[in-house]
């Protein structure tokens, strides 16, 4: 995994997915968002999000022979979408493995998308069992959502989006799940603008990464309680922390009602339809985890498309 | 009324409103679209809609003294919400009047602004008739949603912007309630660009500048149909129809089901959450209502959020 293998994904996934555009976060009413903000918004991403990058470079990758019998994967939702959209595209079955406090429209889209949707346990963790149970016994492929080279380095695609579209952004602000897209695009940001910082934002609820760097290695959390489900996730993989402990220097936590808060803000006030983890990146800041220096540049990144702040 | 004033009116509202993005709609699974064809996507714009432009223009134009006693507006809702912005941002209270027949989200959000909201008839001619009688007697400044050079002016300065961010497009594709918009965008891009094309679009049941082209002079339709309030106007302007006679192409009809599809496509494929006015540039694309001639590029405007795509 490296920034080569970023350079080629991009060339890769170019010719399936969109250059998203890019919001300056001007005329906030929260304070705490420094005016000069960019938000990269991959809610307008093939899929509704960021995970198509991943997807497509994974797809592409392998042989016709390998996806023949169709592709599975287990996914808090966005992960999945890109899936189901990849088998699609590749005219072969997508089996979807959801945990159950998956959001009903992440399911609809899905059985749109042609899936057939399976749910399995509480959280992403035993849905995975599920999925790769699934997976050996129909001969389907397996994509997992992170612990995949070829995934993290679809992902690291939009790293290499923000240093062009963003010019000047110095702190970097990524939602965690797994960790997939913080290791692709810290990798490439570091190689590219070494000073800049890179800070991930998990929920309280499930602060996989947070655990990994204060324990110095991989951990399983004891227990995962967030409802947010596309950042639910119980254990990361060791090439992902060991990415992340070379590149990301700061991981935050946020509650899931910040993270509604600034759902609900990216809709009101910037007309923007995020899903939870899609409002991450302004939650940290609104909540104060994440305080830029004077004169830092915020780089967020809105990752997914979804209805979670257009309640209030 | 004029490109200078347009070219002034980007300068006055320049510190107050945002460049919203432009989106390639790229990997769309209809093929009526050209895979070159851009949106602008004034969804994200402060207020939800373009609507704030011509709001900043007007209302910066005035002495503190006008509007010192509030200002009142008769609007479908995208209009209503500018003005109660501005109003919110100069300090004065705002009345806006809705036509019965206007989304429940735009009441939503401008109570959320502060404004008074008062139901007055079923279509917007009679919000507006006691929007200017309620006027005339509290002293508010009445905001005219189009028959109003200050306004005109302010939605020109999409054009400007859409000059800039898609140079090469030579159709453009807009969205008409009173004309407002498409007599703004279009004297300033025909001024630029003598050759281009600009389409304008209305639903089938709010025919207001259709039926005037035909007659061949400003009329009053004899009744308006269409559940779209945003594009419901039973009377425009003689003066927005006599720029929109010089510099408007052709003026197509949409059925509110088609841009009812269209918003759900924005949703679906793109995680763009936009009102049914939003999606009447694309509706018209989709319906074959405009044809675009082999290698002409398209530009399109998604002019307000809304949820209308979201049911599906």
């Amino acid at each position: 995994m490296s920034v080569e293998a970023i350079k080629a994904a991009v060339e890769r996934v170019r010719p399936h997915i969109r250059r998203t555009p890019v919001l300056r976060l001007e005329h906030c009413s929260d304070a705490t968002i420094p005016s000069g903000t960019h938000l990269k918004l991959e809610c307008l991403q093939v899929s509704g999000s960021f995970k198509i990058r991943g997807a497509v470079n994974r797809v592409k990758s392998l042989s016709a022979h390998a996806i023949a019998k169709g592709l599975v994967a287990a996914s808090g939702g966005n992960h999945g979408l890109a899936t189901a959209y990849m088998a699609r595209q590749s005219g072969v079955p997508a089996t979807i493995f959801l945990p159950t406090n998956a959001s009903p429209l992440k399911e609809q889209k899905l059985r749109k998308l042609g899936a057939e949707v399976r749910y399995a346990g509480a959280v992403w963790d035993e849905a995975h069992q599920a999925a790769t149970a699934h997976a050996r016994e129909s001969g389907a492929f397996y994509m997992h959502p992170f612990a995949d080279d070829a995934i993290v380095s679809g992902q690291g695609t939009i790293g290499v989006e923000m240093l062009e579209q963003i010019p000047d952004a110095d702190l970097y602000i990524i939602a965690i799940g797994g960790g997939g897209l913080i290791a692709g695009v810290s990798q490439v940001v570091k190689a590219m603008k070494p000073k800049a910082r890179i800070v991930g934002v998990e929920p309280v609820g499930s602060p996989t990464l947070h655990a990994c760097f204060a324990a110095g290695h991989v951990v399983r959390l004891p227990q995962v309680t967030t409802r947010v489900a596309t950042m639910a996730c119980g254990r990361t993989d060791e090439s992902i922390y060991e990415i992340a402990r070379r590149h990301v220097d700061d991981i935050v936590l946020v509650s899931d009602e910040a993270m509604q808060r600034a759902a609900e803000l990216l809709w009101f006030e910037f007309g923007i339809a995020a899903d939870l983890s899609g409002a991450a990146s302004l939650a940290a800041l609104m909540a104060g985890a994440v305080r830029p220096k004077p004169g830092e540049r915020v780089a967020g990144l809105v990752c997914g498309a979804g209805v979670d702040g257009l309640s209030a």
